[in-house]
């Protein structure tokens, strides 16, 4: 078992990774204590890991509110209806919420936890290596909005993290390919390093090598750890991690937030992010084959469609980070460096957008 | 002009008491400065005040966003329709929200800004004698829930106060003497003295003079922020504020929030309070006596209807503050001085809530 130390003062908060979920149960049942919890999970997820919470939690005291499972449960209305069960249930401030999911489990119920009698406790056990690695960490929860993804959401630390590397054993492969885009980005936007280790060890991180995948956990999180505890709010550095996101976002909104995962997305906009940097002599070609490659590896240089420019830049300005007057893109000057590019006008992103697709 | 501090480090932010709305005009420039605002009011509000913002925002970056009148607008579903149009009007991270109007639409527009994006900043412009001395102050924000007021919300504290006492002239009587309770209820949970200054200025009170008005204001206004600085988030002596609450929220509960104002509520429960203090020695006769006479000077002594002690239990367990095992209530020990009182259990309540219900 390790443990990570996510340092955000009166905020800071444990990730433990372990082997089995079960092996975490003294850290579970030492943090929820006397207090009540509710988990929150889907029907597909509860599925393949409940028997084991309820093990851990014990038949008295278990409760679960099940969510639809996909996308659309990022939603106002399951969010509301999340509340009136908590209602039902007589969860009081002092209770505990139990994220048992990926990504939009944790987003889902870190902002009701965010809201309900204006803010209680959460813990996030995440099931997908998207959300061990990235939405887990850091405190971002939200529901969707149907014109713009996060469009209404909360900073909202959880109080533990649960990560336990056995939930990937039953991850379909789509999804955990899909969490690699965001461990790839790590390296690409702050650790060479690690991007190497990466590129060496492709054949054990796909086997579900428990060493290879504990390392990359633990470093994934520890990346994000360190950029949060510097920019908890998304003043600045933070910034750094929507690397591909920009892109990405608007690739998923194009696609109405089906049929493509949000890692896919990003990974997509990771290349053409990768590109552009090349183009504006950031980067150099090979550094931008290397990502590529590194993609391929996992199936994720493959794009759904063709996109069209001005859908793309229409997707874009949508986007919470930027205003009409300002667009702002990460780009890399080098593999493990980011930076904030500002476009100077629309004509440019076109043009820029319009060289990366046809490289595609 | 007087300028209040509210002091809560990065949050801190000043309450500026002026005789009229137009004198704020350079305050309320400086700080929206170049970015987008939008004004969130109800019709009746705008009817009264929309005409000075105007004048001081000019016509070409004035948005107005009109929500219902009264309690019920503060719901998700005015919440959700506020997002929208926020969405349609384009506004970004950096754009304000103003709320124009008492604490219904104070509340509902601090827990828009809580959630739109993450957290944008929000401006306070007070109406109502009641918002400027409580819900504007001290960033408890929200909206209600069929089963419970407040019960999903944020704590999101505002960039600035607005407060001009001229608003108060066009504030039906009964307004302004709900608002009177929470002045009421500051002398009595926290300054002696300050209640024997409302007690001897009654007269020029009631018939709206300036230089009175503007005094229990800031008085308020600086107890209440005092009590905030040390403890934002209700886990201690913020809860003392809630002197009256605990039974006024009972009793709105049981009115289906309709046909009872919050602070006659609050001063139905003030008098509850005051009675049980009393029963148990805490509280002289003399003293009860005189809260009893302070609150009919502003008609807050009658009682809407007569109240079933069982249906007021079951509305205080509602309550987020409490848990079955223990009910804690807001008692004095005199007049100026407040405390938690944890009820030993439900037949102890029931004893003391028929004792008081029969002083009535």
């Amino acid at each position: 078992m390790l443990k990570i130390n996510v340092a955000l003062g009166p905020k800071s908060y444990p990730i433990y990774i372990s082997k089995d979920l079960l092996d975490l149960k003294q850290q579970l049942m030492t943090i929820i204590d006397q207090r009540e919890v509710a988990i929150i999970s889907s029907k597909k997820i509860a599925a393949l890991h409940i028997k084991k919470i309820h093990k851990m939690i014990g038949a008295k005291r278990f409760r679960l509110i099940i969510v639809p499972d996909g996308e659309g449960a990022k939603s106002l209305l399951t969010f509301e209806k999340i509340i009136d069960q908590l209602i039902d249930l007589k969860i009081k401030r002092d209770g505990i919420l139990i994220a048992l999911g990926g990504g939009v489990i944790g987003d889902l119920t870190g902002f009701t936890a965010a809201c309900y009698q204006r803010g209680i406790d959460f813990i996030q056990i995440p099931t997908t290596l998207l959300a061990q690695v990235d939405s887990s960490v850091g405190g971002k929860t939200g529901v969707n909005h149907p014109q713009a993804k996060n469009m209404i959401g909360a900073f909202h630390q959880p109080i533990a993290v649960l990560t336990s590397i056995g939930c990937l054993d039953t991850l379909p492969k789509r999804q955990f390919n899909a969490g690699m885009a965001e461990i790839i980005k790590y390296g690409a936007v702050q650790d060479k390093r690690f991007f190497n280790y990466l590129l060496k060890n492709i054949k054990p991180i796909k086997q579900l090598n428990e060493p290879e995948l504990t390392y990359i956990i633990k470093k994934s999180c520890h990346i994000k750890a360190t950029i949060v505890e510097e920019d908890e709010k998304e003043k600045g550095k933070r910034a750094l991690l929507n690397f591909g996101h920009t892109f990405g976002h608007a690739i998923e909104y194009i696609h109405g937030y089906k049929g493509i995962l949000h890692g896919e997305a990003v990974a997509n906009g990771m290349l053409i992010a990768a590109i552009i940097s090349h183009k504006l002599d950031f980067l150099t070609n090979k550094e931008v084959i290397q990502i590529r490659e590194m993609l391929a590896s996992y199936g994720l240089d493959k794009f759904k469609r063709r996109y069209d420019v001005s859908q793309l830049i229409d997707a874009i300005l949508l986007d919470k980070k930027n205003t009409y007057n300002q667009i702002r893109i990460i780009l890399l000057n080098k593999i493990g460096g980011a930076f904030t590019y500002s476009v100077n006008n629309k004509k440019e992103l076109d043009f820029l957008l319009k060289h990366a697709l046809q490289q595609l």
